[in-house]
């Protein structure tokens, strides 16, 4: 299984011209950015947590996306009703198990998620990854330890047993699933420094879910394009604060020629 | 009834000489964006939501802002307790209807808070106008599918009913009030693709009411400086990322020439 | 006591090689502003408050930021336990008594969370700190109306009675603790136009501390290295946009030569 350069426009371009509603259910720390990036990737972004909307929001999302940053227990309510609406809508749904692995209830709740309502696409670093399918990877907050390559086993493993598309970030993107695994090379090192652009990378695999129901696929379109931006972007960058804005700009102009940067 | 450069530089230059504490319960996606937008403009915002500080807060504030973008029923609570104490001091009261139509949760929230409490001024976006007045009218997620002028006969509706100043924001703001409606046709394509900018408008217009008590022409005094705002930092802009960036830098070198770009 | 440029480089230089873990338990406004700065200075951010993984979070931190900016009752629950649980893993507590004076609820949470587990470092305004060991300064919100000198004395007793190193923020910072009390001159008037730099200073003041146990040293110099910073973003800045990004931009960027602008 390839994806090309043309592939990931053909993709960019639906999404530019239908304009997917993405559901988020995520955490406070990056609500906006990913609502930036949703919005200039072509994308249209909702938040709603309140168990009392859940139905209504995901019954005009076009992807549901959770991501399990700053939980607590009613949000854990809200995302297992999304995640259930979700399923019977058959609309895609994205998972970000961000520090699963640095606390119990963080891994139980990952887990209970997956078990209840097994996700589309599970988007995280090698140690979340490995804490979900075997616990006991050494997770230091919300910042990856184990190199990305160490859990392609976990992955192909958790892909399984839960049929989910696994995508593990890191220097070089895995993306797990029913056909061969997809490699994603693309990146800067400055994108670690600037905070929720792993949970951005999830934000977009919702967006690219929503217009391709060949899931690995989608999740390697998003990757890409996070990758190939974050190039881009931090060519022009002096910082991280920078970085952050020259993304989101990068994303909102996005060409056609940018794909070839694909490697 | 008519708004011009000369007015509307007079309040900016108030709320600059004041600096008017705005109290915003609102979403935690924009607070950030609208804080920054606040201070940049050269009022002061606090952000508070428990209802045990509710009294205290309204008490030192000059203006009232309450936006239902991320609901949640204790939040709802400390809406009605801060928008009831805020009546008994006669400070305005802006209501920002994020959503509503979108969920029925939404809907019945906004309609509860104008029966209790009239707000000073309501603005939202057609589709969210048209849902508080008629409530059938589509909602896509938190963005509009009616052009402004279409919910022009429900604004007047509903302001017939309550007393509040609507604001229609749209590629022409329509200004609904006791006098003439006013309309604001300043502004540009790039602000509907950053996130809170909406929110914004709402949170100028607590800044402009506290220092103007013709609340039409506060309104419309916020959307103007809005829109003229966006203009002079769209032209330097080279996406959503420093369009966001720009618009903040904008407003707070905003200056008395700024304005007469007023059309 | 004095510091020199060359002793905040030393520690820099540590939170550059170690990435210490910051756990906050911040308000809502800040969350991003504060992990992004987190990140550019080197250090790892993580933010959690429910009180289920207090313990395991605290268990791998190696400071704890309590900010009381956007209070409520389950988050007061999370602050308590977190810092009982950082008191017995003898890690820094930093608290930012965001607001204390304006309310009731934030003034008693402040003091009773001091009484039972007396913090590391407290840093506010001057108005803050006056609120919390007298009650009755005059608080405008969340920004200060004393100026850092007025509330030295109240400092002065604040750390007589609990130990903590007190840092009043202000046009001049000063630090009180153990050893004769340190003033840091730098800071530029453009950062309190953006929203989030108090709530910097005081998450910067976990890193530091995590890297430099003479606390009121540590204090000292994340005050020095955000007034460094703030000069030097201030100058290449239009407005209160630019200076957000420029101040990342330059935190990411310090060079041992930029500690010399210390005064």
């Amino acid at each position: 299984m390839t994806i090309t350069p043309y592939s990931i426009w053909k993709d960019v371009t639906r999404i530019r011209e239908t304009s997917p509603l993405v559901h988020s259910i995520t955490n406070y720390v990056v609500m906006n950015t990913t609502a930036n990036a949703l919005l200039a990737l072509g994308a249209s972004p909702i938040m709603a947590h309140a168990w009392q909307e859940m139905d209504d929001i995901v019954n005009i999302a076009d992807a549901l996306v959770i991501n399990i940053g700053t939980l607590s227990d009613p949000w854990i309510e809200s995302m297992f009703r999304a995640a259930q609406k979700a399923k019977e809508r058959n609309i895609p749904i994205i998972l970000d198990p961000v520090g699963a692995g640095a606390t119990g209830y963080r891994t139980r709740t990952v887990r209970d998620l997956i078990k209840a309502v097994p996700p589309t696409i599970i988007r995280g670093n090698a140690s979340e990854i490995m804490a979900i399918s075997r616990g006991d990877a050494k997770t230091k907050g919300v910042e990856s330890v184990d190199l990305s390559e160490a859990a392609v086993d976990n992955a192909q493993q958790l892909f399984s047993t839960t049929g989910s598309v696994i995508c593990i970030s890191g220097e070089i993107d895995y993306i797990i699933g029913g056909d061969d695994s997809i490699k994603v090379k693309n990146g800067h090192s400055l994108m670690a420094r600037v905070t929720g652009l792993g949970c951005t990378a999830t934000a977009l695999c919702g967006a690219f879910a929503a217009v391709n129901d060949h899931y690995q696929v989608a999740a390697s379109h998003a990757m890409a394009v996070m990758g190939i931006t974050g190039e881009i972007a931090a060519e022009i960058s002096h910082g991280t604060g920078s970085m952050q804005m020259n993304f989101l700009d990068t994303l909102y102009q996005l060409s056609r020629e940018n794909m070839d940067r694909l490697n």
